[in-house]
């Protein structure tokens, strides 16, 4: 049982929220999101928050940066209206990936991200399978990364997959890889090894580990448009990689991502609902396997609102 | 002449920006804006800024929230990259409308805008005819507000009206309404007198001031879909008004506002270009007149680079 | 019913919060105000704040920089004594007219004054009538502008005057004219049109608006010296008005303000008592009546203790 | 020589800042200070201040809070002018002795005047003789501490004293006492003991040292009513002293001070102008030595205009 | 009682905070300090702290460094995992004679430091008898400098000594001897007298203050290497003194201070145990005395957690 | 050329702060570091800093915490001395590691160290391959994160090895090894992949990728106790690998691990001196070559204070 919280939920997640109000037993909270002709967001609690708990959820997907601004401006409305604690729930933050300074002169925007919430009056962060954990130090009000990976690892370990490999598509993605892995009776990892590009070279992509026979798992945090991954079941099938599957936390799926995967080998895709498409576009990809983060993000509210330890969530998904 | 600076231009003010640089003498500093598939921005300044005092001009005008964020993110990126100082010039000034809380748990949008900024590393913001002159407060940093006014009146006094009549449109623009006319041999004013809203009652709108058999000139910072302005001409032709004039700093121009425009029976719209339409737009706005800030952007610049007293910018269009 | 509070009352307002209180039903804090013979104050709570949310009630009217020290002080003791939350509730907020920069190189002290309440340690700050409303941007900090609008409104209703004109004695008050006018069955407006003073030209004021044969309620926000205000009515009356009253939230009442008063044509003065002024002079002064804002603002304190809207306060005044 | 420096006066040094730009040999800035009649302050630099190092000269002595204010407004004006460097030059530093907590839920509003300082803009402070040496770090930004101690040893061993006792009026000052001895030819020192204050029990002073037959320099930092000070006379000759000089850096001189130093057996009083008294009382009090820091703030403000360390300034009082 | 809170050591007070939650009658809370073999520290809490005030016990005493950074992580990891309020208590606070520039360019780290424990997280600091009662003004947050002078005045006063001096070792600590003396029914005082040191010249010390013939309480907040107190005891000795008795708060006895104070003409040497030394070094100082300061914490930090006047404590000691 | 800077060394890096001086010119500034017998650090900078650019050279390597303090307190006293700019060079970055959550309630104190530098007064950092890019968003100063990976590809680009692999010692390495791997002809590239530990069960290790008859070069930005590394070799060993080299950044060599290095295998190890080792030690490690990376600083130093792109840098090591 929650008391003294507010949950609102903004343009992104309204089916997630949807779902998380009911699994906490409570009304969401109202609250008018307006746009304007010029582009100019307005948005309005329609009921006191004085004294109350406030939790938002928003996903910084596409549109990202009206959806970011949904959200600053939202935090400002609640900390003005003199909420008691105002915590962000964020299934997907975006530009994540936008971490360091790959080149000179390059923006972090995920800290700066981070900066604006803050500024906007966020007391708490919640997030899911940030692109790098590190981002949670871009923050310096409390920050709980939450990870939809033995989410992810249950399912598969339900279909009693045999002569499974988990692959990463990229380097970075290795630590991830062995993660899932570890959730699949230790399942051996391999790597997919892009080189530096030249100007007029194709881009070498090579495999490092073995494939061969077996089934695979490609895992990410996110798919954008799909391309570098649906690149990877080339090379894998190419290394003698029976059955391709993909799991992912955030299914951003720009462009036509979606008709890709409809339309490639990959035997199932399976992510998490913490970016929403709309229903026709994903019945319209059989491959596609939607899991809901809906529980794991309900439970967690629920413990930080209880000051309960957020760690004991995941033991419902042993 | 201006030494050490550089002048970067964003998405919204393309050519007011060649204009400046050509005002300035100075060549327009290389960055690169890219939006990707999902909605994010990318920023690279595509040369050192190590030591400049750099500008970036950019009006958060349509798409507000893409245009805000490529400044806040052009803004870290700069300072990120050691520039010595940063200036926004922000010839327009976007959710400046947002500037109190007109209702109870409202935003003060207009006031997270300036924490934003500052937040992503803005040493000092220029801007034109803000809103209200209040918002300069809502910066800590120096915030230099200037004027298209004196422009706007030395473009009417050229014409040489005759019993003219500064109109505002609301009771919050009475105060620009004087300020026009004082440019105009003091000429008098009128205020359109809207009454309270009340349910199922039409909006009842009043003219307090006396219009009959003059020209008027209705006076706002901003005209935005052109619905209460339109509005306005009715009202002080049902009260005798002979020709109507209308003059804005900024225009915004919404939906069909042009269209709108083009249709009335404004004999004059003079506006300036703090946003910019695309050419054919305006080309089909026969009354639509536009003023260029360009000159008055690059004299501030300059005066700011070289510490010299903006004031003294002004005193170019008495 | 309130709890856990303590309402504190430093110099400028020791008859409204002795009011304030007894509508709480709480005992006022003991504090000590010393003020020594060097012009230093020392500011010491006479009882333990630990844990308590604590009000203190100080306009900062004159002397404003006395009043002003002395609330920040007080801030300082109350927060390093360990208080839960400090609201500093300012009937009047002093400063406020500095909210902008009129010409170059002037301060923006009424944002000053907001930074260094909240440097001091303020949480929450409650005002009544700011002279913009734009000042609660300049504060990051939850802040409630309250009005007295509907308090006066109902007064004046209750007097049951007809042909009533509502005038605003500049063009910034203009707003401000019509919400009383819409408290008084949308009565018309009418405003002094004030010209641009040029050297060795006597002040132009004009009328805007028609008063002929009617009575006028000069509505402003605060009335300091009363010399604009009494020039206002020379005007009025040149243009045909019958009697003539007056309105405003504040009585600065600098210099000889409540003689020239006394010995005006104004029919009526309504003021409140966010300024306290000497018994004696107030008696002296047969045309001011004044009206108490202590059960607003004790309602406002207790709504905000117990965190229910303050919005739903002004449903007792309608 | 100076470059690029305004330097302004407020209220307070009128007579030490013409001193101080006389030796610099720069003219004093222009700067306006209003005092309306309800108390406010209005201040506006007459100069540009654009990328100039600002340097305002103010004590904070009475009225305190008057000259506390018109430097933060002053401080605030010269920030959003965009100076380059604002140092704020406190001569005297007001409210100093508020330092600590002495007793429970005190202010500690020394600290307190730093952040309103910070807030308001200062980026370097120097004062003279702080009360407590430890209130440098109630700043954060660099502060100068000068002393006046080196200039008052100077002055009295050119009066070639023998058997002179340096004495502390309280125990708080025996290490300024030992101070200024060591100037003397490392004359010995004495403390006047006051024991704690009992309720309806006349206040203990005892002396402990041996002042016999001796020429005894009382020292402190400041003065105020002199009821202290005078007080320790009494037990200075009880002791056997012979002729008794007071010397302090800072002359608050509250009530009739001056008058009741006059009227005392104090040989010699020194202090320093870091306060300005009225010619006239100054004349009145025969037995009052006034020397002048204006030499030592002007090689200071040279110094650090020119990047170069203050502590060479003292070798010129060696 | 006490409820909601957690008390977590570190690694300098294992034993005092022992007896702290004895008296508190809670559990002392889990918490991991781990040094590595790099010298890096890591910290991990045991428990959930999610909404609970944490308080965290340690000196910051040799090596300090080391136990400062343990503190600091401390706080981070505790206010990353959400805890609602954070108070450390600080037994002994390390760097605080560096509480001013002393010279020319150098720190002051013991503002420093402040500024560490507020960063990392810290909202309230309690303290025993910080080396100047100011250092709580270089804190923002709530600063309770508790006292261990009366437990001290209440040891010696059961002795029942008779002609007994409070001497000071320095001229700083003048004070703090009188509030000793004030505690042994208004003792007198006398203060070691050291000179400037001058090159190739030995120190010179002289005594103010007469002892011939007396028991002396030497007092000091904090003995190190203890060389300076036992050249005071060779002056009180050469003027006549009996008993020589040393009383401090905080024994930091660096090198073989406690060797050297066994070997002296020390009476008996009163100490506390805000700093923790082997109990075999203890042991081998038969003249040394150390009282806790267990019970004074743990009802202090009891009366923070139940928001009751930390003043009322010090009853427990007249 | 470079004008107007002081670089200081504190006790880290005396001989590379040696080389880098020399490189660039200039006189070593003199600063004095004491450390007491009670553990606490005095640091006095031996000559004016007033508005020059100061470069503070530090590794925070053992003793960590003592190093981390040197340069917080260096830092107080350099920006207390009116330094203009203050950047801290830190060619090898303590806590690098904790730079996440790894498991709940621990701390993120790479952060936290990043917070604490900045509380202290730097104005930019310079680091060198920091464990995890995402660190420079830790800061919100501008930080260069400079890299010796080309001057380590450039060593082994020069012994003309054949048949090459470089290897990962662990997930979060792959990318690292990619980066080596492409300085090398795009030699393929091989993981290390340890699997969760469990109670009782041995760590199991595999390899991921193929080394039968071919040279590696392990590859990690850091070598702590080197027992995990030497663990690497037998793995590869087993698995066919000819010779074995290794590389990294920075050395931190703890406990014997130049002893067990000398012992092993490895053909030859490779790191810079970001981290200084007693020459005794380094020459006892015959398979151990160390490269400078004083010509990188100087270089970075160089085009800091001049103004110029750091990235220009790197093309000397093409």
């Amino acid at each position: 049982m929650v008391e003294d919280i507010v949950v609102f939920s903004l343009t992104s997640c309204k089916n997630l929220t949807a779902e998380i109000v009911k699994y906490l037993g409570v009304e969401e909270g109202k609250i008018e999101v307006k746009h304007f002709a010029d582009g100019e967001i307005l948005i309005e609690p329609g009921q006191s928050v004085r004294g109350k708990h406030v939790f938002i959820v928003q996903s910084t997907c596409s549109p990202v940066n009206e959806n970011l601004m949904e959200v600053l401006i939202a935090a400002d409305a609640c900390k003005r209206a003199s909420c008691k604690e105002l915590t962000i729930v964020l299934p997907y933050f975006g530009y994540a990936r936008q971490d360091r300074k790959a080149k000179p002169r390059q923006p972090i925007t995920a800290r700066l991200v981070a900066d604006l919430l803050t500024v906007a009056g966020a007391d708490r962060v919640v997030c899911i399978d940030l692109h790098a954990t590190q981002i949670q130090g871009f923050f310096k009000i409390p920050t709980d990364n939450l990870t939809a990976m033995e989410m992810l690892g249950q399912y598969f370990r339900h279909k009693n997959l045999k002569d499974v490999v988990v692959v990463s598509p990229d380097h970075g993605g290795a630590t991830r890889a062995r993660k899932l892995a570890d959730c699949l009776h230790d399942a051996p990892i391999a790597i997919v090894d892009k080189r530096r590009q030249q100007a007029n070279v194709a881009e070498a992509m090579n495999l490092v580990g073995d494939v061969d026979g077996k089934d695979c798992i490609i895992v990410d945090d996110l798919v954008d448009t799909g391309g570098s991954l649906i690149g990877c079941i080339d090379i894998l099938k190419e290394h003698g990689a029976r059955k391709v599957y993909c799991a992912a936390t955030h299914g951003v799926f720009s462009h036509n991502a979606l008709e890709r995967i409809a339309a490639s080998d990959i035997e199932e895709f399976v992510i998490t609902n913490t970016i929403e498409h709309p229903e026709e576009r994903v019945k319209n990809t059989p491959n596609l396997k939607v899991l809901s983060v809906g529980f794991l993000l309900a439970k967690s509210i629920e413990a930080i609102s209880n000051n309960k330890p957020i760690s004991d969530v995941y033991n419902l998904f042993q």
